[in-house]
């Protein structure tokens, strides 16, 4: 069931995810056996920007608070854990077949479709009605009611084409397997659907190892697996992805101060990024999730519109409370400060590692017009913020010859300790340029005839294409003044 | 079963176990449910040392050589990978139960059990008659056989004490799950049981995207999964691990070249990390596996004896051939040089990054008797290299006073974003180092009253408890020279 967007976000989309393929970021995973559904590798551009991604966010939070650290918990959690969380009862999508096409879909997303066709024919009215409606009966789990609606709005399969549906079931979300070998002594196990629970219990062994005191953070990025029934859009919504959670303590009574102010930090550490401020916004959660008293996301506007990519959560205590109810083990924390025994309340700040790659591929995607009549084309350059580049800088032999190869490799031999630099020398240079470009290396430098002579090479600049020459002395020092991510620490 | 240790390796090895949980490096995981075998978490100290370790082997591949490159592929894979690589044939342990006790075991281990009886008891040859005996019979797949030589050895459980087992049979080693909420659509997929099919299956899309030629790697760091039986020795032997791989591809026949080389590299690095020479030893495997033509490890002497840390395998071109064949597509390379299409042979090097965790903890973990007469102690401190200590340096104020603690802050705020710094103020200076000491940091710089008066702090020197005064001025650069990772990527 493909969402129905206009041709020229699919087209703006298309792009990327070619380019993607393309120029080594993203791959199908497991691709020479026709891949697996909603699973995705990455390749190696991907994995140095993903990487990159990750290091930023890893030290804005560790490194830039003093009062917030790390964990690496397991995938592999106690199955008790996913019953506190509440992820055993309720992680789940309410799924409906179309019997004569045997093809299942989500409930919601069949009407939140319907729901966007009146959006689209201008029947505003219609559309928020019918939404009000679903997440009534949602709400209220009235599953039944849910089936009644598709047949009152005439829904049908986009398959079939026929309205011949079976009753509306809740389908849960949790992966599962089993561990151990013996029959009597193996167990179901699960695969965390999110990291938060990984921090929330080992809430008292971080605060106390680490020394901390109210307020603090846990910060995790990590695995999680979800079974989405319908995957879509790329590497948006995957089977397989990665979270980079951080799980802020504080004092009851004191969450909505530091919600605001965390949404304030969030929305300012993307922009750092380079993110343009109209492609951001926030967006209030309509309908609280059981655990949280405020919620909100930080949506970025990607070619089929504006969609989360980070959520900022006042959890409150349910976590802790619940994970102390099933454990028997206390999960208070003694607060000097008012002498007292509390169970801290919780501010989130999670967001999806790889909906953060794909925002910063869509936003360092660019085309430009370039040249004049005949000679008028495409460029096409990914405009990563040089920290985040796949790689920083390639070293460019005018020529294969007189010496131009070794006087550049040795430029590689300076710079490659501090940053990932490219030696090439095949193709004319222009080409060896527009390859860069490509991949957003931001800065080129091209060693010819004149280095030998003194000393000096040509910086090529991705964004601006400008050039200017350089003593050869000083292109460590000015590249890393560049394309260092203390440059981005230091903005926050 | 415990494995028969002398007391002495036990206390040794006890301790640092203690120690990593004591100062935040390693919890069990959802420990506040009594945790889950074999599966651990890393705390705040210990997931900075981990970052560490993994930063400098993914430099050391990716920054220090123009032709390796990094991937990250997902755990999930396509199932027939797996046939591929005769995982689903193979990859199995012989089980043998009691019937008495209802405990199962590993059949092979067992009888290592009972061959290290025989060695302890000086009766060497039986030792090595026995294990020569089982490796024919595992060899030969004469599960039968392995029975009849439990019982001829008059095994017994540990449990019951009794000789009633039950026939040995396979038991897979893969967790299985499934995906996909449709029943006739869904199918059985496996945790992946190695990073290794997840680069080899990218082979081609990585090669044409990051434009290498054949000799050339391919690195990647993820997390593996094995339904291990009997999980042994801490973090040492998990279900859930992290492994550190990269894939050399080589022209055919010059494998063995290649395979000496990466010997030589891989214990070089090693030793960069700090590891004493004498701690580690390169192993032969007397059975080579199923793919490969050479291979051996790199083991280093933990408490509990020398084992694996790192494998160096020549794995022939069995795993693209493999892949060839099932997939139905050519993963052939043309060869320029020699004008020739060929399946490229590979060499593997292969580290688990939980043991080399292990690795580094017990390397560092330092008793030293210091005093004299009645103040004789035992002083504690984890000697890492300090590119690799969670935290560089800690910044103390010596009192809490006399605008002590705000110049200390100011120091913090110039060191951090370079490094991983800590401000402590609480307890006197000397509880303060000793509390540095504990977790590895190798450098204190104590702000006290002259530092309002000529601006100099004193450095104190976790290894040697050196102490000597600095220009407050002089401390980033100074440290830096210590503590970056540029320093040990440079030794290379």
């Amino acid at each position: 069931m493909a969402k129905k967007e206009n041709n020229q976000e699919n087209t703006a989309f298309q792009k990327v995810v070619s380019h993607a393929k393309e120029y080594g970021f993203v791959f199908p995973s497991s691709e020479i056996y026709d891949g697996l559904a909603a699973v995705y590798d990455y390749g190696s551009n991907g994995v140095e920007l993903k990487n990159n991604l990750k290091e930023f966010w890893w030290k804005a939070m560790t490194l830039m608070h003093s009062n917030i650290v790390g964990v690496d918990s397991s995938i592999f959690m106690h199955p008790t854990v996913w019953k506190a969380s509440g992820h055993v009862d309720s992680f789940s999508d309410p799924l409906i077949d179309n019997k004569d096409s045997k093809k299942r879909y989500r409930a919601d997303q069949l009407l939140e479709d319907k729901a966007e066709e009146y959006e689209k024919a201008g029947e505003t009215d219609k559309a928020s009605a019918l939404l009000t409606k679903m997440n009534q009966l949602l709400e209220a789990e009235d599953l039944q009611g849910v089936h009644d609606l598709i047949l009152e709005e005439n829904i049908t399969c986009p398959v079939s084409g026929t309205a011949n549906w079976t009753d509306v079931r809740q389908f849960n979300l949790m992966f599962s397997t089993q561990t151990g070998a013996v029959a009597d002594e193996s167990s179901t196990i699960y695969l965390r659907p999110e990291t938060a629970q990984g921090i929330f219990v080992n809430f008292l062994n971080v605060q106390k190892t680490a020394r901390q005191k109210v307020p603090f953070g846990i910060a995790q990025i990590g695995k999680a697996f979800r079974n989405e029934i319908v995957a879509r859009q790329f590497i948006f919504r995957m089977r397989e992805f990665e979270q980079m959670e951080m799980q802020f303590f504080v004092r009851p009574g004191t969450e909505m101060e530091w919600y605001e102010q965390w949404k304030e930090k969030r929305i300012r550490w993307h922009k750092i990024l380079g993110t343009p401020e109209a492609s951001l916004r926030f967006h209030d959660h309509e309908k609280l999730a059981h655990y949280a008293n405020a919620a909100c996301d930080i949506e970025f506007q990607f070619p089929f519109g504006f969609k989360e990519v980070e959520g900022i959560h006042s959890r409150t205590d349910f976590d802790l409370k619940s994970h102390q109810e099933f454990s028997k083990k206390k999960q208070q924390y003694f607060d000097p400060e008012v002498s007292q025994n509390y169970i801290p309340y919780v501010i989130e700040t999670s967001i999806g590692a790889d909906r953060l790659f794909l925002l910063s591929l869509c936003s360092a995607y660019t085309e430009q017009e370039v040249g004049e009549g005949d000679k008028k084309k495409t460029r096409i350059f990914l405009k990563f913020n040089p920290a985040l580049a796949p790689v920083k800088a390639a070293v460019l032999p005018l020529v294969k010859k007189d010496g131009l190869p070794e006087k550049a490799m040795e430029l590689v031999d300076d710079l490659k300790y501090d940053m990932k630099v490219v030696y090439e020398e095949q193709a004319a240079i222009g080409k060896r340029y527009t390859r860069q470009d490509l991949i957003g290396t931001p800065f080129c430098i091209t060693v010819d005839h004149q280095t030998l002579e003194d000393n000096t090479v040509t910086i090529r600049e991705r964004d601006t294409t400008d050039q200017f020459r350089m003593d050869i002395s000083e292109v460590r020092s000015w590249l890393l003044e560049r394309v260092s991510m203390n440059n981005l620490l230091r903005q926050l």
